[in-house]
């Protein structure tokens, strides 16, 4: 807990903190974090994505323990770095316990989370994916160009990389960022997979007309249709969906907008969420129907196109069995739910074996500086991750 | 003609011409007006409203024919300068032609028919309508108040006013404004009522949540609900509506617009015209019952508010007969039409018989640089009308 709010003096923002990845505050609390892990006896470095990795020494195998310590704008004080330091606090209990040798742990904060300059740089830096192109392409949000951003942050620790010889998993615990813990009253989850996302914008072409003097029959109305669309996809949608797809309509304009002029053109942004990836295609699968349904009437012009694709990623079953025994074996029935947002272990997850530890967020909050879970909640969920890990080790040595 | 394109190059702007009312080109339009009645032979003023007279001298009993040379900004050339030149040319014709002694023209121009101060300022001035209060509150657009606008015009004839002893109608030539004329092939329009028009602002309250995190069941979405009743509203109104039934939604909007956030709030503007007021309230009842329906499942928040209302001013259908019979004596056919656009016509209707005639708008286009309509459909326009004042003289003297 110490550790976790003198992180949060980083980029303190009121209740919250603003430490978005390479500002002065989120290379400060990258540079304290390395401190205290080599004070808690790990082998410490910080890359040139600035990537922080402890290590406990001696071991051949390990189980890495990470999150991410840079946050959104005005973001919450726990976010990704409660998995950090939950690592920190695992590797420290196990050193301390002299159980480090026979499983080691590798603490990682990946850098930009979040994506101020490009999402998941830190964890696709780790996985190897990055390319130079991309690297050299992205802007941050401050104007600074992300090259300019790794170059005066002056980072040069080895690449933090992932290395199936000796990682055997990927843990990662967060908050829920969501209500459903809270709602039916459960203090741990287990996520199933980090659901996939398709999100379209879709344009509707119309002509503008008086709305007094123009006769329906003689209307081109750019609205109408579109509106038409999205009311079938609200109505259709809970049916066609599975029970955790979740879907949004986040936007809708009509131009010109005046109250006596046809619509012209329309145009909204929609997006839904599933674990399985088939069930995303045959979503889309069905507004692509839709659409063409309503274009072959001939009194629609309605155009869709992707702006988003994210596929799902699959946590490792057995792994989150045993998050989950672990959970048990503190009276705690553990609950488990896809993860709707995205995470550094849906890029790890393609690699290695990874598994993720939910604790509840007051209220569903996150993303917010009223971000907020109970301590009693926080010291629990270390105390889950840290069993699980003393679970993983006995199995790796079985 | 040559009147209609001298009065065009008062405020010229590109091909359309931007003369709102009490501007410098409004003001000097009028004082033009009433020059050129005078030199028809007509005793003219120009009133402190602004309403431009001018009386063929010596009947009994008279027949106004008026319009309105204000325009929108950046308006058409015809709109309300094509009736008004036609009342100039009808009386100049009668007065030439010996017959104004018989039955006498009132040509008017009414004053800020397009509401830059207030709308039908005027004609409700000549109907004895509007109220000190009215005119003390309304402010204009360019940042005046109206009794500024006023005293800066310095007009000061006797005002222009009805006098049911002497006037027996008033006629109203206007472009349609819409398609319906050029759709149909038809080169005269006979209006039947000007509708009554009901504006609503729908609003729509929820809570923003993440859209990946937050369930489906665990969400108060601002958005899905306004949606709803739109697509409602869009498939049911065709079928409770008559075949003159229009209605529009002219602008939505959800806040907070992003992608990945659960709308917190909803807001759409609609409206719908008819010249049936039975009907107005049939369908305003329908669309109150959606929104009772809608909150009464307890997942929407929906609030409807009332932002115009007029009601339809029936025209004499008497005199519209005389229309129609004088446009068949030219060998056209006329359609019957209600006018979906508001009028002098609606205003001074109230109180004496008036009737309307429609000259095709090219494309239906209107309020814009490209109104138009072909030389050939304004002269025909102008027989007809002075073939109608001809037909109601024999009636008046028989």
């Amino acid at each position: 807990m110490a550790d976790l709010r003198r992180l949060a003096e980083f980029g303190k923002f009121g209740s919250g903190v603003d430490r978005t990845a390479f500002s002065e505050a989120d290379l400060a609390a990258r540079r304290w974090l390395a401190g205290r892990m080599r004070e808690g006896g790990l082998e410490a470095r910080i890359d040139r994505l600035g990537n922080v990795c402890g290590r406990t020494p001696g071991a051949a195998r390990t189980v890495v323990i990470g999150s991410h310590t840079d946050t959104v704008p005005k973001g919450g004080w726990l976010d990704g770095a409660l998995g950090v330091i939950y690592g920190l606090e695992v590797a420290r209990a196990r050193l301390a316990a002299g159980t480090a040798k026979d499983l080691g742990i590798e603490v990682v904060s990946f850098q930009d989370e979040e994506g101020t300059f490009l999402p998941f740089l830190g964890a696709r830096g780790f996985c190897g994916e990055l390319e130079e192109t991309a690297l050299a392409e992205a802007q941050g949000k401050d104007g600074r160009s992300l090259l300019e951003a790794i170059a005066q942050a002056e980072f040069s620790g080895a690449p933090v990389r992932l290395d199936q010889s000796r990682q055997v998993a990927y843990l990662e615990a967060h908050i829920e960022q969501g209500p459903r813990l809270e709602a039916e009253g459960r203090r741990i989850g287990v996520v199933t997979e980090i659901v996939g996302l398709r999100r379209f914008r879709l344009t509707s072409e119309g002509r503008a007309d008086h709305a007094g003097t123009t006769p329906m029959a003689l209307r081109r109305d750019g609205g109408a249709p579109l509106l038409a669309f999205l009311a079938r996809l609200g109505a259709e949608f809970p049916v066609l969906g599975g029970p955790d797809t979740v879907w949004n309509i986040g936007s809708v304009a009509l131009a010109p907008g005046a109250s006596n002029v046809v619509p012209s053109a329309g145009e909204a942004v929609l997006e839904f969420r599933d674990g399985d990836a088939r069930r995303l295609d045959r979503l889309e699968a069905a507004i692509r129907g839709w659409v063409a349904a309503a274009n072959a009437g001939g009194d629609a012009s309605l155009r869709l196109a992707p702006i988003a694709r994210e596929a799902p990623t699959a946590m490792a079953p057995a792994l989150g069995r045993v998050i989950a025994a672990a959970a048990q074996a503190h009276g705690i029935e553990p609950l488990w739910l896809p993860s709707g947002a995205g995470h550094d272990a849906m890029v790890v997850g393609r690699y290695i074996d990874a598994a993720m530890l939910f604790i509840p967020s007051i209220g569903g909050r996150s993303h917010d500086i009223v971000e907020d879970t109970a301590e009693a909640d926080i010291v629990l969920g270390a105390q889950v991750l840290s069993d699980t890990v003393a679970r993983l080790a006995r199995r790796d040595a079985g």
